[in-house]
């Protein structure tokens, strides 16, 4: 039985957010969309912030929340096959709990992200994302924020505003554009088709997106997803939104942008020891090939 | 047909090193372990070693060394079941390349790991590890010897040293120990089971290890792999040898340990973006059960 299928809305924490039919009820059918607690969350809003030692370690406390956006109520739906309205209304959903998990102060860093299938770590497989707030900012978001910010110290420009004008220009890496979204092949990329999509104006979080950039965001996933899907017999896959630090939403130095991941490759003992990323296909040839899809 | 069988020694790249018995020649039958260059290179050894931009990017040639050690000639032994004194051939074989590699100064970095079954990226069954060479020290090895000079800047001694010190004491996350090695889960483990195996010692070089070293290493690597085996029925792994650069083999402030994860979890979009890893199993539960299987 499936916990996010509409009837079964008691299998899950009671729901934070829900997009419904007018007169229906919060936790009974009606819903849309529907952001609930993660059963198994990694992190639990209710523990005080606390740090202590151990010896020569740190401790510190699971302070966060850890939400699971639920991005239709149709079982049979991927994010791929849902229409561009309805993935704007996923893309909102994601603005209204940034906004509101915002006001909690003890955050300072909201990752969202989404597992699509077994081998990129999904459990269930009706169509879903998740969020997690954390009273930190991860390592891995820090080195891309402190590499901007020390490109932006030597240029007095933002690093994403370079890409973009260079890969407009260029053209080799791009895959495709709509008024306000760019798709590209990021030059040394991770992982094999890794796309990019980059927002073309300055902007770095959810309180300075506009409803048409939303609009046009949704637009442009579902023509990569499709492109994606097409390509690579609709592999597994992840994205994850970069969004500037909470406490400093709109950073001179960093840039709203989506990484889209087909998970082609395994992340080995090489990828684990060494953070460098072993990718056979050369970003060039992911875009072209891409770029023929229509 | 597997590449690695006796027999087949034409099917990879002629050999670098091997032991062998007295009167067997090169790429013929007769060996035990066999060093062949990889067929599908991360690096290769023939390039010059070039920087330049391409826009605001930047490109390094891949000059580099990658090697495969084939364990065993037998293609039904997997390492867990060499004995004592063929696994310390392996280490000892590690040793060897290193040392040589060593004299090609292009070389800042050799990492050395094993990838063991499919999820863990293995694409052969046949039980091998590999090498790569690298001309510059890899991120994630930066990082865990910036950390530790770190620490030893602020304490003037050896994290590793430290570590070891407390576990010990502590005794909760202790697995086993010999003569010459600690076996432990780490404090805050990424993976869960995770186990890393300390030389008692202060060294952090295959220059300075003692054959008596090798062979403590071999067995407790052997006792460990068994534990794992038991505990978890055979799980896909990775290990990982931490070594110190090769331009400055012997800092204050770095150790010599190897590190064996099975692959349990995946790597989905919150350990790509954030860096963080959720671990379901604290190390102190698999420190418990690992130490009761004897």
């Amino acid at each position: 039985m499936c916990p996010f299928c509409p009837g079964n809305e008691d299998l899950t924490p009671p729901e934070i957010y829900a997009q419904r039919k007018p007169g229906t009820k919060p936790n009974q059918p009606g819903w849309q969309i529907r952001v609930v607690p993660n059963r198994f969350p990694a992190l639990i809003i209710e523990s005080a912030l606390k740090r202590q030692g151990e010896g020569i370690y740190d401790r510190m406390s699971g302070t966060g929340a850890h939400e699971v956006i639920i991005e239709t109520s149709n079982h049979n739906n991927q994010l791929a096959e849902l229409n561009e309205n309805e993935i704007f209304n996923v893309f909102w959903t994601f603005r209204e709990r940034v906004l509101d998990l915002t006001k909690d102060n003890r955050f300072k860093y909201i990752i969202i992200f989404k597992n699509h299938g077994a081998s990129a770590g999904a459990s269930l497989s009706h169509s879903h994302s998740q969020l997690i707030a954390m009273p930190i900012v991860p390592k891995q978001v820090k080195e891309e924020l402190d590499g901007a910010q020390r490109y932006f110290d030597f240029r007095q420009r933002c690093i994403f505003c370079d890409i973009l004008k260079q890969e407009l220009a260029d053209g080799k890496r791009l895959i495709c554009e709509n008024e306000k979204f760019v798709a590209l092949a990021p030059f040394a990329p991770r992982f094999p088709f890794e796309v990019w999509i980059i927002a073309r104006r300055h902007f770095a979080s959810f309180n300075k997106i506009e409803q048409a950039e939303l609009n046009e965001l949704a637009k442009i996933l579902k023509l990569n997803l499709y492109k994606m899907n097409r390509a690579l017999s609709n592999p597994d896959y992840n994205f994850l939104i970069h969004i500037a630090p909470l406490d400093n939403p709109e950073p001179d130095y960093y840039h709203f942008h989506l990484e889209l991941m087909p998970k082609l490759t395994k992340i080995a003992g090489f990828e684990v020891g060494s953070g460098f990323y072993i990718n056979p296909t050369p970003p060039e040839t992911s875009a072209k090939y891409l770029r023929e899809i229509t």
